[in-house]
């Protein structure tokens, strides 16, 4: 990848959550803290896109994400710059070259199963096959649990506020970025982003493991396969397309995962078991695990 | 309303869960279930309309509320048939008249924060400030006791595969319809599609609870909305759009709820505290109720 020159970015922040009032079970009202959700339409060279629902940690990346996740973009050199304004709630993107038959290219709607962002463009799913993910990419059970610890003591608007939704990116156990949002694929896609700013060289995306709350869907799995990302987990579980995907892009992908429990839906051979834990010691687990909502 | 002669429906079905093998924390290879997640094209009139993912329990009651919901039909009435064929994932709706400017009406997209559902045509907002809720819909806490006890007993897809999101509809604490599917605005819109069916006039739907796994963003709330419930209690919290709609319509919105705890957000005239527990019996479920996924 060359070194390009890099979009100009606004850095447009807003509260991630807000004071309300409510009444409990005991007829008290208490504060509470819930997520904020904003709409935030996206124009490209002044057409109006979509309008995505976010929670506006950070919406240069996420639209930068959506774009090259609905394969609009093939990289950030197309992009001059994105530009957020949450006052009147648009993102501004100026492309270097204009986007090549973006009317044609944007009318077939897929409603997914996808929190979040359920609308992909028709053509995502027939990508599929053209993707390989690197055969030497592989994860440590150690390195797992180091991801599930990571994750556990993250401070977060979902601790505060809850209904939200995380996604994180590590490499090997290191935490890279952590984002959450309303939807989890407005999550996924601003990883997205936030990785093709990095301009990282596939081989060194080898060890990046890619860790949401969310469930795999299919939409999840190819989001993850798109980023060239081989190991995805999860805290909840799998769909059968989600599964189907994963398989054929030769995707590693662990859900139900928390404390020390998981499950490997597929391709289990890049896994490496190094740190099993004692035949009682995950028992405990089991509850909570049977009522994590999917 | 009139007896109108109701459309002519498939009853297409389809397995809901697939067994898999899976590995877990020890090595060890074991069935488990995942949830079914089929593409359902919606053609309207031989045009194509629409891909959902769904579970695929009740395919056309799905299909008809998504067309109610998405306000490109206004009543039952306007559907001759819908024709489901899980070989070909097709639902096939003829309509009695054709739908009026159906390119114009579907060309502007909203990605919402809904699990499930996220494209919802961009009229939706304008029509929040024309919904009525009746003032008399109240919900006693003994009545919701009874709604989450009822949802703890129901057998389900989520309780065997997980990953699946439950809508429900109640008359006062009875179970009306119980639907699960991978996203869950299908779930929604095939309670309303069902709700459709059942031809009630609005006095009747006053004693009407819709409950929901999910959170309550602001097109869950609007579509409870829509369907003339005044009453949504979900296990999940709310989005700060879901409260701004839900306050605009007189929407009594619970979340957080479960065992005995749960939080009223807005229009807390309309619930009856005449269950209060005593002081120390909620304290027991804190830990549950931070942990639950909205």
């Amino acid at each position: 990848m060359s070194a390009a020159i890099l979009p100009r970015l606004t850095q447009a922040c807003a509260p991630l959550t807000q004071e309300v009032v409510a009444l409990n079970e005991f007829g008290q009202r208490s504060r509470v803290s819930i997520p904020a959700e904003r709409d935030l339409t996206v124009y490209v060279d002044k057409r109006e896109l979509v309008t995505l629902m976010t929670l506006g940690a950070h919406p240069e990346w996420l639209v930068l994400g959506y774009l090259l996740n609905q394969r609009l973009i093939t990289s950030v050199d197309d992009i001059e710059s994105i530009t957020v304004d949450w006052d009147v709630g648009a993102a501004s993107v100026k492309t270097r070259h204009g986007i090549d038959r973006i009317e044609e290219r944007t009318s077939k709607r897929v409603v997914t199963t996808g929190c979040g962002q359920g609308s992909v463009f028709g053509h995502l799913m027939d990508e599929v096959d053209s993707i390989r993910l690197p055969a030497e990419a592989v994860l440590r059970q150690s390195q797992l649990y180091g991801i599930l610890n990571a994750i556990r003591l993250k401070e977060s608007t979902y601790k505060s506020a809850g209904s939200v939704h995380a996604c994180a990116l590590f490499r090997g156990d290191a935490l890279q970025l952590f984002v959450e949002d309303v939807g989890r694929h407005n999550a996924v896609d601003t990883i997205a982003g936030w990785m093709a700013l990095q301009q990282r060289p596939a081989v060194e995306r080898v060890d990046h493991v890619f860790y949401t709350t969310g469930r795999l869907t299919s939409e999840m799995v190819i989001k993850s396969a798109q980023m060239g990302v081989a190991v995805v987990v999860s805290r909840s579980g799998i769909t059968q397309m989600g599964l189907d995907v994963a398989q054929r892009v030769g995707l590693c992908a662990i859900g139900r995962a928390t404390n020390k429990r998981f499950l490997c839906y597929s391709h289990d051979q890049r896994l490496v078991l190094d740190a099993v834990p004692h035949a009682g010691a995950a028992l405990h687990a089991t509850a909570e695990t049977e009522h994590s909502l999917a």
